[in-house]
């Protein structure tokens, strides 16, 4: 079957693009001697995150408990799950443990350490914990500097039985950066922040043998990784127009695109309708801050081949309006209605989040190899 | 059960602004003697589609293929597919066609004509057509005013021997609206350019026996149906803060939200973070572009009482940031890590599509009465 026999719009993923991502990154870490940790929420999928995994055990790191579930029944047996717990979700935690399954969990408040330890006390399983820690302020986790309150949450642990595996950061600031030097220095202030506090734990006599980092952005730049003994990154895998603006990678590095067919022109043909909206792309406008604002995604033609200033400019549920970006002196591509087209998506954990699965092609290619299943929610 | 039992996130229906919320468009819809055919792209749900149907039967109008699919397994037998049709989904059309459904069509150029026509004549079936005429310039249909085109198209239908069943038209532009008089002189040029359309086909002997507008703005504004057969509508039976922000509806009538848990607190307690991030609420921001900016959401309490000035500012994947509005002179609720909010969306069709069922209450009660599915691709 080819691919242009597929209804649309369906998800299509350029194989050879998803290993060279993979292998680059990888690459990168085994130099660097760091434990990479794969992150599955991009992907959602067993086929992706074998490709991703070092060892089909792991480790992999985890946005939902649907996720550790998913890749526990896929045979993963290292896993972190990396959202401050809520203590709902304990008993989940608890039932995955004991099928035997390494899961860890992430914390940055006593009121969550006082909950697992008296989870650990009830299953007597000494729950393993990283402790969350805030390098810039954008998301969760303890202040770097709140050294009291980190001390508080590891004597908690430690007193209900639970193991303290760690610290964990995540500079959601490398993705609000305009250069390579600012992810550089970024990625630096969250290392120095993690190393600060494991060493503050370890001085306290507490064991601390996880330093996590984390973000593609950090993975793919920084030079100094001393003291860090993981790396959690999960969009590098299939990379998006965010990545490519952020000069993480290149827009033919993009290895997710979604196919849509030529449902209308108007405005006197210039505009074309895809059947394509916001449904298939996501409402996700994360270029719209950077330097190129890519509208809802670059569209390219059957082959994966971008098409000069065309971009998604425009929206609804089930319709995208193609046109050339403002100021653009090509002309509007002949593309009559049954014509197919491809879009490069702004952000591909979104953008995979809208579909079911991954229709499967190499570079170059028509023929559709695979199909891989992936799955959603919590 | 009750709702502080469910895995969060999870989609919350108040079962009786529900109810309220359909009897209020239907009545109107019914005072002025109109069919009303309700969109089934926000709910995708068999259960809330039968409560806005007026039969078991339909008349419908659908998004996807995928819901015309679903709704005829479920007894609907007249169901408008509403995006102009790719020829190559001409073969799926067929085969629910030939199940017995009165699965109608859109198109608004001459080689759909053609396509839909071919099909007509292989299939001996007289496809049932309607022409969707563009009033105000926003998304796909023939100009309003090129009136050789629609005749083209008429003739070519009728030549083939599909069935020329009427004129469509769709007012993206109520949604831009800043209040119920731009709303209903929108509404109005939409009734002008359907019911010239449809005048049009009929001078030229054409039947055009429907001639049918819509969106919820229309639907519950509009003052002047004359010549309109019938009406569509969707977000309605949910509402969201979206059609709040256009006096539609008042927020207290928004039947749909997130349940969330707090999982932490920071920047010295002026943040409360959530487990429900854009993958839970999704990225619509459409009220960004209101007079009144809600971030990603509005936050209630657990009975789905409104907190004062808390919206959710920030999102991430699996994180929801929600913090006092700019210039509130409220404080910050007390809400331990544990308690539970509900987000009221921005926009219901695409909070909805984030998740996979919805769980249903009444007003002012914490009791789960029932589950109800939902489905999504295409």
């Amino acid at each position: 079957m080819n691919i242009d026999q597929l209804n649309t719009p369906c998800l299509v993923l350029n194989e050879e693009k998803l290993s060279n991502n993979i292998e680059r990154i990888r690459n990168r870490l085994d130099e660097k001697a760091l434990i990479f940790r794969p992150h599955m929420k991009t992907a959602k999928c067993i086929e992706v995150g074998r490709r991703m995994m070092k060892s089909p055990q792991g480790p992999i790191a985890v946005s939902t408990l649907k996720e550790a579930e998913k890749f526990a029944e896929a045979g993963v047996l290292d896993i972190l799950y990396a959202v401050g717990i809520a203590p709902s979700k304990l008993e989940a935690v608890s039932a995955l443990r004991s099928r035997g399954i390494d899961l860890s969990i992430v914390i940055d408040s006593v009121s969550q350490a006082e909950a697992v330890a008296a989870r650990a006390r009830l299953d007597r399983d000494p729950i393993p914990v990283l402790i969350e820690i805030d390098a810039d302020g954008s998301r969760g986790g303890v202040r770097f500097d709140a050294s009291e309150k980190v001390l508080t949450i590891a004597r908690e642990l430690h007193a209900g039985g639970a193991e303290l595996r760690g610290v964990l950061t995540y500079s959601g600031a490398t993705y609000e950066c305009r250069d390579v030097d600012e992810i550089r220095a970024v990625a630096e202030r969250e290392r120095q922040a993690a190393v600060h506090s494991a060493g503050l734990l370890r001085n306290a006599g507490f064991p601390c043998p996880i330093v996590s980092v984390g973000s593609t952005p950090t993975a793919s730049f920084s030079e100094n990784f001393a003291d860090i003994t993981e790396v959690r990154a999960g969009v590098f895998a299939f990379s998006d127009l965010v990545m490519a603006g952020l000069g993480v990678c290149s827009v033919d590095d993009i290895a997710l695109s979604v196919l849509a067919s030529v449902i209308g022109h108007s405005h006197d043909g210039h505009r074309i309708l895809v059947d394509a909206g916001w449904m298939a792309v996501s409402r996700d406008l994360g270029t719209a801050s950077q330097r190129v604002d890519q509208g809802y995604g670059v569209i390219c033609d059957l082959d994966g081949k971008i098409i000069p200033d065309l971009i998604m400019s425009a929206a609804s549920q089930e319709h995208g309006i193609l046109s050339l970006r403002s100021g653009s002196r090509v002309s509007l591509p002949n593309l009559p209605i049954g014509s197919m087209v491809r879009i490069l998506p702004n952000h591909a954990c979104a953008t995979a989040a809208q579909h079911q699965r991954y229709h499967v092609v190499s570079s170059g290619s028509h023929v559709l190899s695979d199909v891989w299943e992936r799955f959603s929610g919590w």
